[in-house]
């Protein structure tokens, strides 16, 4: 069953970006968590940057420090190798770091379709658990405050924490909720039965499997149990890896969770290609798949999807209903942020059509 | 400063103990989870088996299926790569399969020094979370009941998973509390302020660190959150990995613990010798190190340590104090059950002699 974008909009490209610093430049502007507030569609949006500056025969990695703020580590070029754009490795311990880092700034979107309004640094790393970046933040509103998910890099790995806020100006942090190797977590928007729900990613570091999506249970939003992997492998282009996207919806058949699948590369050190797909859980038993669509409903097609800093990525991270239409937000080649609009019914007959 | 062995017990032998089955040969009975239950040391004790047939050309990989029981998998050789002693991986697909499967027995000690009874299979896999095994108890009381946790191996890669008891007959199961890969997950023996605490020990899937251990908080045994990096890496022996033992315990100067760490191998594929190190955590809050020995205490040496299954490790996994003693209940070369006995008091001094 075809799905349709009804619309897609290029929202914010890099250069539409001031960096946090003049000796920096912005690379990306994408994967934005989305929330409708007093009316208003927000984004918090990832925003990617790198040192001007380059050395010859070294390579700048930057990172936030706890009491200098934003400094960068100049390496000799032979003591790294490039794994792609975005990691280099260490020769001699085999560890890896970022060749960037990132923080959160609000966008301010009106209807939801343009760019009203650009925020400077935001939300910046501030714990050694955060210094090569703040990542891919996800919005749930859940009684009179919004969570926000994300992923702190450091170090110790990838991890994802918990921030909230009431009114996007200022974050309590509550620290990491899924400990490293964890990003894709997506909270539920409402408690089922006694117990709040996540989806989450967790990678091993024994290749006993492709990375998959888990769901799990928290009486309080901060402490996670009831690990369980959900059951959505399968077809070619998410044989790579898949991770929640969006965080769910209700819709009268259940939830609808807009994730991301990714095509396992066809070379060790190629990404390979992003895609959105959808799902339809159980409405009161969250754990239990009752709908997929087999082939994905977002698709890199679009010039600025293709290529970029990471080419053929589209990346949803955020939907929220506008009438008879969801807007999905997304980050597209690691660069740039898009939203893409359906019919909701047209999404919910096609996941309908498969059952899990 | 030197810590020396009181005393060093082997208490079993792979030979020691029958397989689950005609079928299968146990090639290691290790890594107990030990408690005092009504005066008696008793251990339960990962044992692990492997089909005793030899198809030529074929390698057999067993698992826990659901509605068979144990079954095996016969896969031609040229599909697999062989990476050490425990683990496959398939060519096709770059996934790991374990060359054998474990399950639990109960193993009764009298005062700690002398095997008195083995069970037969007591703690069997029991779901596909666990079909390639449940691994490494380890057993702390907490109120009226002994919480057990342990590995749950698929091929959803390895968690760890909590049961409790209070007879070491019957088992509650609570499901997977530490998501994959996670594994050497001790709880502490009673709350600190207002939290149950955990050490646990994540892997990333992308190398950005040695595998550490971290620490989390839960209000109730079941969901965890909190998550910080406990600092302990820096010496050689230690420079691979470093994860919980024993649970700890309480001592004048705060938390004992009781850990391994591993010296990095020289090549991709070596395992590399594993060591028993001790750390003091603060009374108060455990996220503080308060001290650390330098050097290893237990340190492979004897024949059972230094040859078996896997050589040169000494994993200590159960502690229990006896008189001025400490009885270190640990596997050796992932074959063998032993006991080492310390003087409490020369084991603090020497970990309170190193700050943290």
């Amino acid at each position: 069953m075809m799905v349709r974008r009804l619309l897609t909009k290029l929202l914010l490209r890099p250069e539409d970006v001031s960096p946090s610093r003049d000796d920096f430049e912005v690379v990306g502007v994408f994967n934005p968590g989305v929330a409708r507030v007093d009316g208003e569609v927000v984004l918090l949006v990832r925003v990617v940057e790198r040192p001007v500056e380059r050395r010859p025969g070294f390579t700048g990695l930057p990172r936030w420090d706890a009491s200098g703020g934003l400094i960068v580590d100049w390496i000799p070029d032979q003591q790294l190798d490039a794994i792609d754009a975005r990691v280099v490795k260490r020769r001699d311990d085999g560890l890896v770091r970022l060749t960037f880092t990132s923080h959160l700034r609000l966008v301010r979107c009106g209807d939801g379709r343009a760019v009203r309004e650009v925020s400077g640094p935001l939300f910046l790393p501030e714990a050694e658990s955060e210094e090569y970046g703040v990542e891919d933040p996800r919005i749930t509103p859940l009684g009179d405050r919004f969570y926000v998910t994300y992923v702190a890099v450091s170090r110790h790995g990838p991890a994802t924490a918990l921030a909230s806020t009431t009114d996007f100006r200022t974050f309590e942090r509550h620290g990491i909720i899924f400990c490293p190797e964890n990003k894709d977590v997506v909270l539920f928007p409402e408690p089922i039965g006694d117990s709040y729900w996540a989806l989450h990613r967790p990678v091993c570091g024994t290749p006993f499997t492709r990375p998959e999506m888990w769901i799990a249970r928290s009486p309080d939003v901060m402490h996670w149990g009831g690990h369980l992997p959900l059951a959505v492998s399968g077809e070619e282009w998410r044989s790579g890896r898949v991770g929640g996207g969006a965080p769910p919806i209700r819709v009268p058949e259940g939830w609808l969770v807009i994730y991301h699948g990714n095509r396992q590369p066809a070379r060790p050190g190629d990404v390979g290609a992003y895609y959105g797909g959808a799902l339809l859980l159980d409405s009161n038993d969250p754990t239990r798949v009752m709908g997929r669509m087999a082939e994905p409903f977002l698709t890199p097609e679009l010039d600025f999807e293709v290529a970029g800093f990471v080419p053929n990525v589209v990346f949803p991270t955020g939907i929220v209903r506008d009438g008879e239409s969801l807007l999905v937000y997304y980050g597209a080649a690691d660069a740039c942020t898009a939203v893409a609009e359906f019919s909701e019914r047209e999404l919910l007959d096609a996941v309908a059509a498969c059952p899990g």
